[in-house]
């Protein structure tokens, strides 16, 4: 798989690590070779293919959909320019990979999954394959949880109110398309969707608190979704104190689980079947061969960090790309959490319970 | 003070304790005097008069209000008899104390405040004594938190799916009034207005997990403050593996606070103005003589337990008897709060955003 | 039980209480009765004894023993004077209860120990009665832990090197008998003989920071214990950050418990019984019915304090008195302790090996 | 530089990603190449030179010490082989790399430091460059804790007593010189040495469980350091619950530090000359670019994990290579640990307090 990445920033490089990392902690038939580096800055660019080993680079992003040796194109740029290239890359029959929020908007996210309907995606909501969460998903699925009552998220950066960052792409709204709601709570969405299913209806907030800002720095719902339980998604920059505190709890009718990404390598657990006198919340040291992606990275107590998450993501979707099996979260997904950060955005500008359009459409179906 | 004390329960068991245990930490000039205890079971009556050292008892409470001997009347009673019980107590001009919440009906609480307008009154909101609570209203008071962003709270208990507690007062809408909403995020509110002032406005959402059942079960809501922070609040029996966890965090421009009843003890705090390398957040044991009520118990580490709650708050209602200074929480601070889980029911009734009556009527005005 | 108390500082606060409580909590048919109160400040005696309810005050100690109405004698007053005080006690044949550390030196506390061998005896090792380290010695009884691999416990408090504390009987020698070792490690020592058994033998130092001072600031010991595990026994009062941090962990073969007073209504418990993926130190709420002494206080997830560990310890002896059942910690056993401290203090002196006389003994016969 | 690695197992797997690594988190001029990898399995050696991308492989580790392109050899090898291949390739006049424990005995670390008194030389004690330890060390050298009085340390595993871990060279006295004691303490021991500075004296205590092992299970020493502080030191591989719980914690005049390894990414710190009411344990999440390798790694909040600290050390190697500056941990620094287990072992072995030699030496002279 010839590799063309487009963006040259933070996670430009935490894509590029995921590429030459795969291979060594994963059984990788084929590794993935970094072709194209493309980007505006020429030098950067240059230094960064220098650092990262890129083989070539070019200051133009139609080269990665135009060179009919690049089987693959990575989107790691700023949000409003997703939807153009993923397009572009997806007709001209590339596999595509996409960073996260998917799209500025709903309407550009359904003109991407239409337009990506005939190759293979994969949208970098990279959490999915922290290995704590992983194990969540497994044991959601064994039923260790029984039925849920309560899914309870949120997303907590406290940068918004640092005076030295006013400015950047993620606070311009024509580049973002939001604030927090897209580049923290489409994070919250994806993995409550993944771990708890659809959402029905959502009543939400959005919040400025800085003058003159125009995205916004703060978010927050109440939800419902599909199999009954209710929850609250927040994703905020203003907490401060919390530097990636990205955390849910789901409490079900057998037990909880806990999850905080700046602790990322435990899963908390209480289990309600155990004797009274014994019950108590358990933190479990996500690294053992028994544990998802356990066996693949260090031995256990040897913890690992965020740049573990993309290498894992991107083993299970060349792994999917070997084997034919469908691969998640692809464009779809990212569609359907676009959809619910929609749902909270009209929520929030109306002021009323709102539902995510697909939960609408199946429900009036 | 002669007290009557009118319930037998678990609350007028730690009442009990109060009226003992308050002259053995705080300088109280005249101790109260444990008169009488009222209550309906002449037999548990009489174990717990004999138990807890009540001179007299009475099956009806009446008497409580009807004895000249009587100066305080003291309601740990189900909620449908606060109203009653306090109004005619208010009216025979005694000192009235009530257990949260205060009221079954914002209508009731109402009236109960308008006929206590010449008494002197308490609710027993007694979590605004954990020391910890009160430290963080000092440091708040303080400043050191700057301008508030987020107040997010919830109270998490788990008995609402034990299957061996399917009935009992709390689960009877005519003597409980509500569920979850009147029991935990009573307390939930009342806090979060001692520490962040008024809410403005309220989305909520109240759910009921048992078939048949008809008090809600949960209830969660995302809530705007009159300072201009956002917050969620909410209170469940749904909450598998959490006994007691009151807790909240409230972050602000120059810090965060952080609180769990579980760890009443504790207080989290986040200073942002310290120097990057060393911020973090911090466990303060709240125990010492610098601390609210640290002189009063033991020593600094020596930690204090649930009951310790009510001897603060009867100390400090003593005191402020003494002193003719004002007391909080009064009737008036539990109108309050009675007023805002009247929004929250209002608003999940209607599925729409609802503003506090006080908040309407003063915005109007 | 007619009781006299010695001792009007902060023990005897403590003590004070329990009388007062123990009957609140516990069905105790007799409750004891706060007969005399006996210290050597008059006017401080009388405002105490006002506070807490003492019926009669002495400046003599003497009177306690002497009086035909008094039952039992309570000494809660400086080290050097629980010999003499016990010991005229138990010749009077009153029942002795006895602040820790028990004695001075191993020959006062062999001396108690056969004077009391005809009374009933308590030593006030309350920290047994913490319902968390009750459930840690139910659960090792129960095998829960396996065969015992190590037991690491400290004791860590920062006093000692406060500059406003710089005097005190705690620091004169002849008073207190030693400084951390008699102060905390005896409770260190009591806890480990509780849960783990006899210790055979031990390699310690004790440190003094403060120049001038002339009792230990620190001491720490390595240990074999008699059922072959090992451990570390350390307590000091320069542990900055500390303020009553008397901790232990131990390891078995099928499981990990741990405890830290500063947090006392937690047990840690790691069950490596369960499956691997699932494994994690679990933190147990001890506060619940199926716990020690859980059905005596409030209700699940509502904690206790300090002072309740006096309160459940005299109920338990009060119990035993009843019923005719030994008591444990008695005379024995704490001179059983003070055997652990002198050897820990010989083997501090002379830098060696050094064995408890009871263990020599036991292993030379 | 041209490395050549010998050892094919779990180091040598940590090593190789290290190789490749530093250059992608570090600036660094000339990149290390991974020209020859050694081993004894010619097949298993393939496979991993396929994967790590090392050009060459050779089982016989004198082509690495022979070969005249070779620049710097790297150890990864068994403890006994460490001696022999580090002396060859010293005296060869490579840069020597050598991974924990430096040796299986005082004399051999002895002859190794002698040997490459001309060559540059590393141990991989890599856990200096957790960036929560380069913290601490750097927070102590500004003073921040003042005059230490205590230096707790433990390194808690547990798989000495899993069933089917019953052999393998770590078991082998012959190859691995000792068990608990060379290969976890000496960790323990050199982030000693590298904190608090020289120890002066231990009393230690060598365990056995398993039945005809031949190593030390599990290791416990107290020691007083050359500053006037004292210490327990221990390693276990039988402390059921823990992975890779490598902790310290030390408390001075002025403050506490406290970590441990299982959750690297922080580090506890209580600083005593806050205002009383403000005191705690603060949780430094070690992540930001005011931290060390806070600017080389990700973001603040995004976490690193056990990999990172190979490269962090082979970063600062390479460092001072390119300046000339002096590389600590190096052989002489390996050798003082080895002098310190040395003493440890005599200790255990003796049942005395023993002096490590060079404290002995330095105090003679």
């Amino acid at each position: 798989m010839n590799v063309a990445l487009i963006g040259q920033g933070f996670m430009g490089r935490a894509h590029s690590n995921a590429y030459h990392q795969v291979s060594r902690f994963f059984d990788i038939e084929d590794r993935p070779r970094l072709k194209l580096l493309c980007g505006r800055n020429r030098e950067a660019l240059r230094a960064m293919a220098a650092r990262w080993d890129w083989e070539e680079i070019s200051t133009d992003w139609r080269d990665a959909v135009s060179r009919r040796d690049i089987d693959a194109v990575d989107i790691a740029v700023p949000n409003s320019l997703h939807a153009p290239i993923a397009i572009a890359a997806a007709e001209a029959g590339k596999i595509v990979l996409c960073e996260k929020p998917m799209a500025t908007s709903l309407v550009e996210a359904r003109r991407m999954a239409e337009a990506a309907r005939g190759v293979l995606t994969m949208v970098w909501f990279n959490y999915r394959r922290v290995p704590a969460i992983a194990l969540a998903k497994r044991m959601i699925a064994e039923g260790r949880l029984g039925r849920i009552f309560h899914y309870r998220a949120a997303y907590l950066q406290q940068w918004g109110n640092d005076p030295t960052r006013k400015s950047g792409w993620k606070l311009d709204p024509a580049i973002a398309g939001s604030g927090a709601t897209g580049d923290l709570l489409s994070h919250v969405v994806d993995t409550a969707l993944a771990l708890n299913g659809p959402i029905a209806r959502v009543s939400a907030l959005q919040t400025t608190f800085e003058p003159g800002r125009k995205v916004d720095d703060a978010v927050a719902a109440i939800a419902e979704f599909e199999n009954g339980s209710t929850g609250t998604l927040e994703a905020t920059r203003y907490a401060t104190g919390a530097l990636n505190r990205n955390r849910f709890e789901i409490h079900g009718s057998l037990g909880m689980l806990a999850f905080d990404l700046e602790d990322m390598n435990r899963l908390e657990f209480h289990d309600a079947a155990l004797p009274a006198a014994e019950q108590g919340t358990r933190s479990i040291l996500v690294t053992s061969p028994s544990h998802p992606y356990g066996a693949n990275f260090w031995k256990p107590g040897h913890i690992v960090g965020y740049e573990h998450t993309f290498i894992a993501a991107l083993a299970d979707f060349l792994a999917a790309l070997g084997s034919g099996a469908p691969f998640h979260p692809n464009f779809d997904d990212g569609l359907a959490v676009q959809d619910v950060l929609d749902a909270v955005e009209r929520s929030a500008a109306t002021r009323a319970w709102t539902l995510p359009s697909a939960y609408r459409a199946a429900n009036q179906a």
